[in-house]
């Protein structure tokens, strides 16, 4: 039989988020709750390459680990990979201040997943929404950059149509849906090959 | 006699800056010329030890790595850490206006001098300077916030102001000088011991 997969987070929303995901399509997550150390890098896909092989090899467990961003494009990118401190900081507030008098608010999220095992085994998957940032904050629902982000073909924001449809188009949906469609191809051939 | 010590470093400007407060002290500082890995953390001092004990620890040399960034108070310490990719993407432009119609314009440079050896031995030195933030960018010298950064009991920014006195007066010459007392303290220690 495969071996576990487990989540590395800190963050309980994200991991009940994955587990949904993923358990719809056969694969049961575990929760390894830890905080984890994440480099500095403007590639996201880097950053979790990097901590999910160092947790792999530290536990010996099989690992997946989730970073995410919010990319603005007439900011440059910004905030990216930084997207956690800068909601701390100057926050949506902050954001839509700078985008005052801006007029291309083109905006996505991307997802990265990354995929571990001891052995120095790593695959990273990704997803993305498109959309654009909202003139203010609208909404209730959900969390972080969600009140100002309007995905694309929709005219209201992640936080006003909620957690059940953001959950259905999101870029972690994506990006975890496409880890799930490789992780369980990949167990078929290995079982075949037996 | 004692090793070499390396600073690694990808900036020119900066192993010129270290290079000349140093060599003042009577420590001749070596340029080991790496991009270096940095983990994301609200704290300089984490981000600076765990890189020098990394390259430390992989070259086998006697490192000093160098970290430090712009807190603003109205923003709750942002760019801080994430200074260098804040001015890659929204640049001042960007940081002056998240400051628009803000009195309180307080803020400092905080700079982390991490000393590290190959057998797991690390040390932080810390310097800062208080200033605030100016009304639009001014001067020609320097990089980086120096057009922004007006340093306490002065009226001028750090770009206007120009290299030299800006060298005099820096976080960064604080925190290497810090770095050198106790350096060279430690090595007359050993040389005691002897």
């Amino acid at each position: 039989m495969s071996m576990d997969v487990y989540f590395a987070t800190s963050n309980r929303n994200k991991f009940l988020e994955a587990y949904e995901i993923l358990s719809k399509l056969g694969i049961i997550l575990k929760w390894l709750r830890i905080t984890k150390v994440e480099i500095q890098s403007d590639l996201l896909d880097e950053i979790a390459k990097k901590s999910a092989l160092e947790i792999a090899k530290r536990t010996g467990k099989h690992i997946v680990v989730e970073d995410d961003g919010l990319f603005i494009e007439a900011l440059n990118g910004f905030p990216g990979p930084y997207s956690s401190f800068v909601y701390r900081t100057i926050g949506l507030k902050g954001v839509l201040k700078l985008l005052e008098g801006v007029e291309d608010r083109v905006a996505y999220f991307k997802s990265v997943v990354a995929y571990a095992e001891p052995n120095g085994f790593v695959k990273t998957f990704e997803g993305r929404i498109d959309g654009t940032i909202s003139l203010e904050p609208r909404g209730e629902e959900g969390f972080g950059y969600d009140p100002i982000f309007i995905p694309e073909s929709y005219n209201k924001t992640f936080a006003e149509l909620g957690l059940k449809i953001k959950n259905t188009i999101s870029h972690r949906r994506r990006a975890f849906e496409n880890f799930a469609k490789w992780y369980i191809e990949s167990r078929r051939t290995i079982q075949k090959s037996f």
